[in-house]
């Protein structure tokens, strides 16, 4: 799936991903209004609104991505019927040839984390069959519990020929706060890097490993580091965009081939109508055609820090 | 929730929790032959022998302790028919009057952890109303991310009443591989702890916090440090049994009222028929007797250990 992820940004010559981590306060009235007359102000009225928006948005952007990361949490929020709502939204990208990652930034401990591996990305049995049950391609995974908790997920990924992206240096303000800490001269996340280079080594695509990397667009100094401890390793960068990440700022994520990182932007695009820099041109009615624009310019500002590198 | 936990605690006389972790491997042929008759070899068929086994087991032991724990990724394996047995488990637990934690170490930043949060302890709005997903009493939480992860959490539990285990030292054999680095002179272990007593202190209930932490049993001398550290907070204490925690290695986690730990088994419950112990006295298809007399057990190993310090 590696292979797959690199050989749909070549051929969009995009490193985008688009998060489908939709929120009530994004979705406009009108597809709001339509899901609560036919399923009234309940769950599955909820996860129908974001279902239609979800759709809307994946329709007008597909040809300009490689892989769209639907955020679980949105969806699990909403209890079972947000669930089918993040399955039916998983298939239907799949059908449009989009890799998906699920953030779902699981993990446990042996069995545990086997058992979310196999959920995810793999298949489960039931007496003499086999089914898979989210069936995402790739997923995100946390690093707390060590490499107990982190190879169930790698080994599943071999058999399935699927990856993973582990949690290294999130984006947040205070992810410092256990991620910086200083052990043995250097701060944990190279160290989590380091272990991350390690897993993934046994699980090598073409020329990047299975096993990625998540590193906030909001560190670019510690993602220079990073880049050069994971050679081998596709970073997913979250935090361009509106949590203050810029272009420029990504240029140190990738390796001199162009690849090794897939940045991610959600509510920069699929919320680009209510953005200052859209509202003028685009309306809530064409709100898909503003969540198209907004990838338009997200490519333009990477590709033109990146041929400034 | 933790005045609850506690209460319970008290009446049952039984610092124990039951982790409701079924595996198809654990439930006995007579209970998935039924299931698969009536749903066929489907996802839903699996989780139909889920809800069945775990019926059974929870009728026979409820009168006997405080609380479950269920472990959602044995649930999420079976995608969405998975997660309702889950979501079903949890509120016929609720109704026999357990508290529920649900293990679930979920963990993200800002919103997406306010949406866990909301899904899992609080409630969602849709339109004009407010619904709960997944409703559980306690959920289990994953620290990497730092406060901006956890707060979100405190929030929702300060607003509901309710509570979280934040992970601090965990179980598992390699848990010490990031969790045990030391960091200005001791393990960043003890760094978590402060901060979840920190975190909790923010939001007590009577004499313990709503912010507990999980502490391995298989590590009954950092649970004495951490004992220390968080003077306020309930340690849940996983690893007895199957993983190899003895009740003697459990009274450090105890505070000298003889409250502050509540201990959890998993396998060693639910799968008790199956175990050499229990074997020759009872049969599979009188599984849940077995359960029955594994807390009775469980309990006296834990009262003579108290006991005996």
């Amino acid at each position: 799936m590696i292979n797959k992820l690199i050989s749909n940004i070549q051929k969009t010559n995009a490193p985008i991903v688009v998060g489908l981590d939709p929120m009530m306060k994004f979705i406009p009235e009108h597809i709001t209004k339509r899901a609560f007359e036919e399923k009234g102000e309940t769950l599955e009225g909820a996860a129908e609104a974001i279902w239609q928006y979800n759709k809307a948005i994946v329709d007008a952007v597909y040809d300009l991505i490689p892989a769209v990361k639907p955020q679980i949490a949105m969806y699990e929020q909403f209890g079972i019927p947000g669930l089918v709502a993040f399955k039916k939204t998983v298939d239907y990208c799949k059908e449009k040839d989009l890799v998906v990652i699920g953030d779902i930034k699981r993990g446990d401990i042996g069995s545990t984390s086997a058992a979310y591996a196999v959920g995810h990305l793999g298949k489960v049995t039931v007496g003499s069959k086999n089914y898979y049950g989210f069936d995402e391609d790739f997923v995100t995974v946390n690093p707390y519990l060590g490499t107990d908790g982190v190879k169930p997920f790698v080994d599943v990924c071999k058999e399935e020929k699927k990856g993973i992206f582990v949690l290294v240096k999130t984006s947040n303000p205070s992810s410092g706060e256990f991620q910086d800490r200083v052990t043995d001269n250097r701060p944990l996340y190279e160290l989590v890097g380091e272990k991350v280079a390690e897993w993934g080594s046994e699980a090598m695509g073409d020329a990047y490993s299975y096993v990625g990397a998540v590193v906030g667009a909001t560190y670019p100094e510690m993602g220079k580091v990073l880049r050069q401890i994971m050679p081998k390793t596709y970073i997913l960068v979250p935090g361009y965009g509106a949590q203050g990440g810029k272009g420029k700022d990504l240029v140190h994520f990738f390796n001199e081939d162009g690849l090794g990182a897939i940045v991610n932007s959600s509510r920069g695009i699929i919320a680009a109508y209510q953005n200052d820099l859209y509202k003028e041109r685009f309306t809530p009615e064409n709100f898909a055609d503003a969540s198209r624009q907004a990838v338009l310019d997200m490519k333009e500002d990477i590709a033109s820090a990146l041929a400034a590198r």
